[in-house]
């Protein structure tokens, strides 16, 4: 059966080194978990399987659960032993089906290790388990007067655990900087179940190689994640967020180089859509408000948000008048409170889901030279013209946009894809781009990997993944694939 | 001979594998290196065989100080292939003994690679190679309105490469974070003379596994870092500088925590210093102005750097008056202008200087619990009353103290730092405590990595050691010894 997407169905060949689930293994796992530990049932395997945009599709027949890092050193340990191949699950949100399995590799599933550990507000370090969501980490330090380093759509949903092994960006680069940056302790398990205490929580910490950052962004590939200590910052008093529309994406630019001389502290985001992307959340998102209903409103929209201690309409106020003087924008609002702040983040958080309105839609995450963003997302919608719908949006401040491209008519997909996707990344690579930025590999961009990596690199990459799991039994067919 | 530190003096045996320099050797570097890429004059040698403390001596016959990333690679292959250990130098300014040699080791010199390549104040990015001084690329983006993320009292010599092989820290970690943080691209240079380019200079890039981070912080034994792209932050429009005294630790404390709360994005730098090391400033520094010269002071002196865009007086008044109305202070003083913000600033920037004037000074770089900072300078002053002047002060913000132990009587070095050393690094250990927070491991202290990593861990760094140099000619002795 082919299945529902042309990228899900070009997998890698299935490694034969691999043993199938025995009963004599099961009766092992038996041993070292309890009942509610082991998911076998047939009606429970699909939401561990199957990614949630029903991508891609693996047939494990087996999910741990463990709740001890004890237990997942065993089991590791075991299925190293055995050639069991395993695929560590955070919260299932990946977009690269790095969290699914390809074939019927064992899922180990974080989410029973979701303990918060301690918040220490002298150091300002947050220590909890891998599988605790996002969300219940920023709910958790926020009541000591804290925001947790990283913010995303899928907050509600993924676990801090994912977070770290796919180094997940979002929306606060410019206040927080790289969740890596951001990370101070790991713990990880690895193949063959030795248990890596990397948890100094300290800032400052030279003492020998540091180990931790390998497995940030490995995408379960070198090890298991289960817990971390990471820097959480004050929360600032005041936030308030501008909307501007700008006739010209040379405006835009100008928009944020003068936000980041003038706001600069305060500047804690800037985003950008282009008319595509706002234009269709306009028209899908159910009770959105319209910021700029009755104009004849510029092509680009940019979101710029601000956080201050004090005196925050001062400073609005104070770089409203640079920019109106120098005409970089046609229109202007300012949220006035916090409902409204939700308000108009929600038009741009919604450009994702609005684009699967259309039918199939390509999802392109990518790093380049923030000057030619514009020059990209025209250079897709000329290609695709007639037969897609191009959103181009994202995150002006990190360097990264993401680009949808929704295709009308389902028997285009395929055209449009294999035209198309070569080409992007071509285009990138020449460019010196990223053909993704914080959505990671996984097993959709692992055969592009040398786009964007020299051969000496990849083969140092390939001499890791050797040293820290031998048997490839981590995430197989992943990353390096 | 026995030299002139204790520390220095207990040397790991010289391994038997390596060659000595011979003419073969030397007719070879001749024929890649033009006559001034090479120093072999016993005239010129010591500058780079003594750290610039004079407490490590080393007996390189050979200094090479190529221009090319290409000459490096030939260097590297030719030692590599013929047993010849390098040791790779920056601006000599490390406290550790990591940039000289151990015996006879060739000295590699980064000096003649000091090309700023780029700046893109578009991206924000700083592309430079190695040997470019800390100080030189502070004042080349200054004039694009911009600080380079890092700052440290060996500005004026330092190599930005020794810089990242060190994963120095310094003053502004609140402002920037770590410096690992803030890159973006590396060249390294392997031992077996691969070039490995890992410049993407975007912000994300989630195309693999992350191996720029492996060599920041390695200090030159895993491969020699030739250039790299890092990210710079737009310089505010107003600093100033506070600086208060406290009659108790704990009041230094809650000063810090208003400060995080109320200054929050504002407040750019926190350190302190306690009267012992005040003290030795003012009596030791000439033409430094003791700004609190005719009152009873507290115990504590802490320096608060406030940085903003606009409004900086308000700031600093709302600030004031929140901590005057707790009483949290005894004396305050703020900076009024430029010279003032300098003056104020050498007064904690002396405090290293100003010890050596005790005679033998011991020199402690610690990362802990900020709340334990001032029980383990007592402890320490406890242990050592009567033989040594001990000070304690540092970077509160970034859990990093520095504690300097002058020990008045030569004949007493030795006594005070058997029984002082262990004793340190002992009580750290029980606290989960760094031995090294910012200044890294080097001949000094590669002996106690056990205080600080466990045994998995510690096999581990040494599986990417013979991963990477697998005859162990980069930086022998260090680190790993």
């Amino acid at each position: 059966m082919k299945s529902k997407f042309f990228f899900a169905s070009i997998k890698p060949s299935k490694n034969l080194i691999f043993s199938s689930l025995s009963p004599k293994h099961l009766s092992f796992f038996n041993s070292i978990l309890k009942p509610n530990e082991l998911i076998t049932d047939a009606s429970d395997l699909p939401r561990y399987n199957i990614d949630w945009m029903d991508k891609y599709h693996g047939s494990a027949t087996l999910v741990l659960q463990p709740h001890t890092v004890s237990q997942i050193s065993s089991i590791l340990s075991y299925c190293n032993s055995n050639n069991l191949p395993v695929v560590p699950q955070g919260g299932n949100t990946g977009l690269v089906g790095g969290g699914t399995p390809v074939y019927d590799e064992l899922i180990l599933s974080l989410k029973n290790l979701n303990k918060i550990k301690a918040f220490d507000s002298n150091n300002d370090v947050l220590s909890c388990e891998a599988g605790c969501i996002l969300q219940d980490l920023s709910v958790y330090v926020k009541d000591f007067g804290y925001d947790v380093p990283l913010d995303l759509g899928a907050r509600g949903s993924c676990f801090i655990g994912g977070n770290l092994a796919t180094n997940a960006g979002g929306k606060y680069f410019i206040r927080h900087g790289s969740l890596r940056g951001n990370l101070l302790g790991l713990q990880v398990v690895l193949a063959n179940g030795t248990v890596l205490n990397m948890d100094s929580g300290l800032r400052k910490d030279n003492t020998g190689y540091d180990l931790r950052q390998i497995f940030v962004g490995s995408e379960g590939t070198l090890g298991i994640i289960t817990a971390c200590d990471i820097i959480c910052k004050k929360k600032t008093k005041q936030q308030k967020l501008m909307v501007f529309t700008c006739d010209s994406f040379a405006k835009v630019l100008a928009l944020h180089d003068l936000a980041k001389t003038n706001l600069n502290l305060n500047l804690s985001a800037f985003e950008y859509m282009d008319h595509n992307a706002y234009k269709i959340v306009m028209e899908n998102i159910p009770r959105i408000i319209n910021p700029f209903p009755n104009k004849e409103n510029g092509h680009f929209v940019s979101l710029v948000e601000i956080i201050s201690n004090q005196n925050i309409d001062q400073i609005i106020e104070g770089f409203y008048n640079i920019i109106e003087s120098q005409k970089i924008f046609k229109d202007a609002v300012i949220s006035e409170n916090e409902n409204q702040f939700e308000d108009l983040w929600k038009i741009r958080e919604s450009v994702a889901e609005s684009c699967n309105k259309i039918g199939l839609v390509y999802k392109y995450d990518l790093s380049l030279q923030i000057d030619k963003f514009d020059e990209l997302t025209n250079v897709i919608r000329k290609k695709t013209e007639g037969l897609a719908y191009t959103t181009g949006y994202g995150h002006i401040g990190d360097g990264n946009i993401h680009i949808n491209v929704g295709v009308f008519d389902k028997k285009n997909n395929e055209i449009v894809e294999e035209i198309l996707e070569p080409f992007i990344f071509q285009w990138l690579r020449e460019r010196k781009g990223s053909i993704s930025a914080e959505h990671g590999l996984g097993l959709m961009k692992g055969k592009y990997l040398n786009y964007c990596k020299s051969p000496e690199v990849i083969a140092l990459m390939k001499n890791v993944k050797t040293m820290l799991d031998p048997k490839g039994i981590l995430n197989p067919y992943k990353v390096l694939n």
